[in-house]
Parts: structure tokens; C-alpha cells; sequence
């Protein structure tokens, strides 16, 4: 292995666990000392890759997101368009509470950050703004085949499927994962059901 | 004022600060000094009154718990039962983000508690639950007016209405309060409509 490869090793190596502690505490309760000890490095090393508690936070945030879009976006690109890729990626998002252990970074973050200006509430904004456009290219192209209605707004039935996919995990921790994927399922075809030509 | 209508004043104005701090700051990171501070009192004459910090997060939650329906439930009693109350209900919600400068004690708890077993896990679970109860209530009471569908799902609609009072108070970190609450309300059309008998 190279130099540099092996310092983009060590690099994701302390960005996964960097990441695993962000899901039970938050981001913001990350700090490098902690880190470090985890990781069985000095301080010193762990600044060696990033070069402020910030950076580090922001490149937890940034695989927060690529890990997001592997698990509940990519797959689905695969579903023919329309309503069946938009089910292939509701079902991959209810299904995410089950990667996220401790908590989903993201959406922990959203809540950190939304009252505290800064390069990391940009940072989220810039996720949750690409996320929501990733979802509204989506339903359009249900409309564009004609499985959606012709006067329905993306952006209004991203932010019904978003309110799904948030009482969906919110109720993981109530009810158990399964009974909130299958109510969240009933809410889903019923949505896409009220927005069909056929209704 | 008697002495126990002081103790009572005193464990209030505790409490509100508590619960202050707990808003931006979440319940796990309350801690009886820096609270003593804040009210002005010795840590030992905070004891008198919680004899521990679990006593005094609980007290936070019920009193979140309070502020909560004395701001969503208690005003739309007063209206007439059915879709109406059900409306008045949903907006207060949708308004309950402007109550919450730091955020939402409650839902900042349900995510804080929900994989830790414990006393505060359980007390969150009982807020949770008779918010949910009391929100498939109001929509008993709209089917029971014939103003929706007879086969309605109480606990089903409940939880899509939960969906949506989620994304409003996600969205206003995002869009702010005004836009999430507008499309909120079109959501909310749109699911009465789907539940109605005259869709």
C-alpha cells in the first residue's frame, strides 16, 4: 500500500469510528481526545488527518450522507422508474433505523444544528436540501410515466413521504421496527393512492 | 404564603429552569450543579426538593408533558368534536415549534431514551402513548360524526397525523415555521379528504 493509501486508511478508519460515536451521542458530543484513545492513536495523529474538531464532524456528516444515499438511493436506481422505484426507496428508508443503531447522524444533526448558524448547519442543509430534490426527482418521474397525478407538486409529496419516513423511525422506538414499517406502508399506499389518476 | 406553597413556588421555578435547559440542551445533560447556579440556590438545596437528578428529569418530562396539551390539547376541546377539534388540534401542533425555541423536550427525549431501558425510557413511553390515545380519540370522534370513513383506523390515521407534525417541525429548521406549516396543511387536506366518505 502507498503512503497516501494508507493514509486515506486510516483516515476512513477514524471517520467510522468517529461516526459510531456520533450515532449514540450526537456530533456535537464528538471530541478528538476520546477519539484518539479509541482509535489507539495519539491527538496529534488524529489532527494529522483533520485539522479541527469541525473538519472531523464535517467528514462524519459527509459519510453519514454517502452512507445514507448506498443504503435507501443507489439500490432503488436499479427499480424501473415511477412508483415502483419510489416503493424501492420508502421501503429502504423505514428499513434504515435498522443501520443506524444508535441513532441516525443525519437527522440527529438536523436537530443539533438548526438553531446554531455555522458551517455545520450549512453542511446539513446542504444533505437535507440534496436529499429532498434526490426524492422530488423521483416522484416526478412517477408523473412523467403517468402513475402520479399530472398536477401533482414533487416537492409537496417529498415532504408527506419525509413526515413517513420520521414517524416511521420515531415509532421503532415505541412500537418495535416492524409494526412502524407496516403502518408506515398502509400511510405510503394510501398517499400514492390520493396522488393516482386512478383515485 | 405558606411554607409549603413556598416549597411548592420554589420547586416550580426549578423545574422551569430545568426544563429551559433541557430544551436546548436535551434531558441527559441536565446535571444539579450547573442547575443550582442557574436558579441561584446551593446543589443541597436543590436535593430538598428532587432527592435525585432522575426525580428531577422526571418532573421536567411531566412538566413537558403539561405544557405540551395545556398548548395542543386543552384549547381544542373547546371546539365541536370531529373534524373541526381534529383541525384545531393539528394546528396547534404545527405551532407547538414556535413554543419550543431549543426544541421539543418530549421528542428530544423519545430519541435520547429510546435504547436506554430505565424509569425515563418508561415515562416517555407513557407520554407517548397517551398523547397517541388521545389523538386517535379525536379522530374516533370525527368518524363517530359520520365526517369520516366508518372502517377509519383511529390509531392508523393518528399515526400519519404524527408523520405530519414531525416533517412541519423538521421543515422549520429547514424553510422555517411559515412554508412547513402551509405544507403541512395541504397535507393535512389531502389526508382528511382520503378518510372522508365524500372522496
Amino acid at each position: 500500500m502507498t503512503a497516501t493509501g494508507k493514509g486515506a486508511a486510516t483516515r476512513d478508519s477514524i471517520v467510522d469510528r468517529a461516526y459510531a460515536l456520533a450515532s449514540s451521542s450526537g456530533l456535537e458530543s464528538l471530541s478528538i481526545g476520546p477519539l484518539a484513545q479509541a482509535v489507539g492513536m495519539s491527538k496529534s495523529g488524529v489532527f494529522a488527518h483533520f485539522g479541527s474538531r469541525e473538519d472531523l464532524q464535517l467528514a462524519v456528516l459527509d459519510a453519514a450522507g454517502q452512507r445514507f444515499l448506498a443504503h435507501v438511493l443507489l439500490p432503488a436506481l436499479k427499480v424501473r422508474r415511477g412508483l415502483p422505484r419510489l416503493r424501492a426507496i420508502m421501503a429502504a428508508w423505514f428499513d434504515w433505523a435498522r443501520q443506524t443503531a444508535g441513532g441516525c447522524v443525519l437527522l440527529a444533526a438536523a436537530n443539533e444544528y438548526d438553531d446554531r448558524p455555522g458551517v455545520l448547519r450549512d453542511r446539513v442543509q446542504q444533505h437535507e436540501i440534496r436529499w429532498r430534490s434526490d426524492l422530488a426527482r423521483a416522484v416526478q418521474l412517477a408523473v412523467d410515466s403517468g402513475e402520479l397525478l399530472s398536477d401533482t407538486d414533487p416537492m409537496q409529496v417529498a415532504f408527506e413521504l419525509y413526515g413517513l419516513a420520521l414517524v416511521v423511525h420515531h415509532d421503532a422506538g415505541l412500537t418495535g421496527l416492524e409494526a412502524a414499517v407496516e403502518r408506515g406502508q398502509r400511510a405510503l399506499d394510501r398517499l400514492m393512492h390520493s396522488y393516482s389518476p386512478n383515485s
